[in-house]
């Protein structure tokens, strides 16, 4: 096994950290399935760490099945077990429709915020994998630094430096833009829905993926627009074909709303060559992109994608983001980007909660300028790459026979096709009499399909407890 | 002149609180005009203050022609200037319009941000009246004590402690409902919209006071929606015959706006007979009211105003407040008892932005419990009245004869209603080129009616440079 650099417990556990490294090398390929690990000793000394931090890494992976231990002989790469077959593109009617949320969204609700709750189905990150004491004293030292700014009303647009920054660092991921172009928002939902309200009016039709994000059908529906939703395939994303098809109609379509990097729910990363031609067939055909680029710092793979608004050459595409998916969901700090579309934006965001609060948004500045961001990010990442092999694992193990699975590389949740006889519904209601929460499939559609169908979150609090909810859920999923 | 309670700081500067004292004993007529005042060595044996200190109180209120010096007499309480008459009950078409808001706005607000100008117009609080130094300490203590909540997703409605501490002081006001019917907002700005969007749609007609908050007609303007504004005098308020009048035909009107207890822009307050009687018009016509009740605790006469929503027997009435005219414009809290709508309210919350952050809510909590809120409710409307009544002086100085000005018993602002012949809009841009902010009447209605009034702030950054900009506006309206 090859040597590699020095070990730092980068905030959390010293023997996280070292099988956190070991898994790595073994999900690489760098060591090979059934390939015979270093002893305990050996380890130890390689490391530089103890020999019960060793034996203790050793034992978290076994529990985790990454690693087998052989009576005798040591410990073993686990070999791969065969990976369950991903969910097939979606197919669904090709008309737009009024959105009727159903009352299963408030069953899922109510079920939320109850503290008693295992929330398998929520996609809300897990704290202990943010920075939770950095930013508490950020934003203390911040608050006396600045005390004008708790009496003041401040500008729509944001506070000048964190808008400088977020241009700054989209320079990195092939956006440029100025300051002046952002929009500071509370969390990346508001920002949607200014962009939303600056594009369309009611009676408009939007068209999204499909499944898609609830909270776009439940916006839609409160703002009196129409939903089309576009087929969708879990690896690759929204069908680029369809949605050519759906717009050929001058006027059937009047924007796109898509998350196009780890969609929620099921995890789909669009090929960068989609995201130019669907850049190109919407500006072609009048259609701004609202793009969600919210879960794209959580990528998994080589690099972190290109948003589709890298391919946008005349202000087409509106930008939507937020630190909810990064650093802080509890700030409420998310912005716009919005293109041509910017002035709009602003005076909605003025009219809607006249500024976002200043303090939080220099707190970030501060995490962001004082170089924790990135390597923060970087532990966010490996703890997410890690769980989701957890979780495929878990869900292969323990879910009945003919299940699908996604294979995100990045974000936070994963999607299961249950059989045809499993009635998600049926199993959220189940699990709840159990205190698990599952997101059913119909919460994602307005067209009541996806019935076989959940999301599931690796990116929630992980425990034994997770992971014996992941294998009881299976064991119910069973039973249908 | 009679013995009065010990004089304490609060806070500010000795003089200014024993100069506040001796105006309100002349401004209620313990002291009456032409009366002449205690030496300076008496005053200064009566309240326990050096000579200096006396001396200089007298002085101040000398500057602030509160009371006048005769050489070798002493000093004596100046005699009352005539005040200017209040401007008339306005009297808009009979007919709901769609909102066009005019490019005035736009002039408008790019100069509102601006470090450089003095901001007569706008409504934004003197940061010296609120507690910033205290609230920059909590929040920090705050985010140092619950470190999870910046790395957590809370519950849509907001922190339970804080809507159990509004429910609980909105007895005091004559107000009854749970903690479990308030919802948190993005300030009051937020709550008006939530409202608004849970009681009408697109195309519906909402009766507004004319003038009125022109946040609001953009508010309307941005859903589609058509404003009707009734005739409101500037002394009581809206014109409760008119909308008996206007709402006549039932499906007229959708839903009333309303401030009614010293709206913006004229600072007019309903009497209570007049909220009774309305709430009764409302809840029999079927036409929900929306109350924006966030100056109701800078009253300066005998009591808080009672919200109309005391009236309320069946949850027609959907109470929004906030924070930001009492304590911390920046913390962007607000909230809305949204009565039969509350669920409407709370599920267009979630998908609007989610939450409201609670680490801000939670600082505000402490504020509150630890007792120094109502004390400093109490400097801020002394504060307030205070420069209500320097204000009100200025003008009747220095504006041209014709002039009429409302007088207000608590919140911001006063409406300034110019002879014919002034041009408020021309004003405008002229103060603009001396670097002051004036808010023209025509931004307060969508009928482009108000042409000579104006708005001005008095709660404002109050200094030398102030009074000189007023009486500088004063010179330039005369030269129309």
């Amino acid at each position: 096994m090859p040597r590699m650099t020095p070990l730092s417990s980068n905030g959390g556990l010293l023997y996280e950290s070292l099988a956190a490294r070991l898994a790595e090398a073994i999900d690489t390929g760098r060591v090979k399935a059934g390939e015979r690990l270093p002893s305990v000793r050996t380890l130890s000394r390689q490391y530089g760490v103890s020999i019960s931090t060793a034996v203790q890494a050793y034992r978290h992976l076994e529990d985790k099945r990454v690693i087998e231990a052989r009576p005798k002989s040591g410990y073993f790469a686990a070999p791969p077990r065969p990976a369950l077959p991903e969910p097939r593109e979606s197919k669904p009617p090709q008309s737009a429709r009024y959105v009727q949320t159903s009352p299963l969204f408030v069953e899922y609700f109510s079920l939320l915020d109850r503290q008693d709750i295992i929330p398998l189905g929520a996609l809300r990150p897990d704290p202990s994998l943010l920075p939770t004491q950095k930013l508490a004293t950020l934003l203390g030292t911040t608050a006396r630094r600045y005390p004008e700014l708790s009496a003041s009303y401040s500008a729509s647009a944001g506070t000048e430096r964190l808008r400088r920054t977020i241009a700054r660092r989209a320079l990195d991921y092939g956006c440029s833009f100025d300051a002046g172009d952002v929009v500071i928002t509370d969390g990346c939902v508001d920002a949607l829905n200014l962009c939303l309200r600056a594009v369309a009016r009611p009676g408009d039709t939007i068209a999204l993926e499909s499944p898609t994000y609830f909270t776009m059908l439940q916006m839609i529906e409160s703002l009196g627009m129409k939903a089309f939703e576009i087929p969708t395939n879990p690896r690759t994303g929204l069908s680029l074909e369809a949605l050519e098809f759906a717009t050929r109609k001058k006027g059937t379509v009047r924007a796109l709303m898509i998350t196009p990097s780890f969609t929620n729910p099921t995890g789909a990363l669009m090929p960068d060559a989609n995201r130019k031609a669907l850049a190109e067939l919407c500006e072609k055909r009048g259609i701004p992109i609202i793009e969600d680029d919210v879960y794209s710092d959580t990528w998994f793979g080589e690099a972190r994608p290109l948003p589709i608004k890298a391919w946008d050459r005349t202000g087409n595409v509106l930008l939507c983001s937020s630190f909810s998916k990064t650093v802080a969901p509890g700030f409420r700090v998310g912005w716009a980007v919005a293109g041509r579309y910017r002035e709009a934006v602003s005076v909605l965001k003025r009219i809607g909660s006249i500024f976002t609060p200043p303090i939080p948004q220099l707190a970030l500045c501060e995490f962001m300028e004082t170089g924790g961001f990135d390597h923060h990010l970087r532990r966010l990442r490996q703890g997410l790459a890690g769980r989701q092999q957890q979780l495929a694992h878990l869900v292969a193990e323990t879910f009945p026979e003919g299940t699908r699975v996604s294979r995100p590389t990045g974000g936070y949740v994963t999607w299961v096709e249950l059989p045809n006889r499993v009635d998600a519904v049926e199993l959220f209601r189940r699990a709840r009499d159990e205190n698990i929460l599952l997101a059913p499939g119909p919460l994602f559609t307005t067209t009541g399909r996806f019935r076989n169908a959940m999301r599931l979150n690796y990116g929630t609090l992980w425990s034994r407890a997770t992971e014996q909810a992941i294998a009881r859920v299976g064991r119910m999923a069973a039973a249908f």
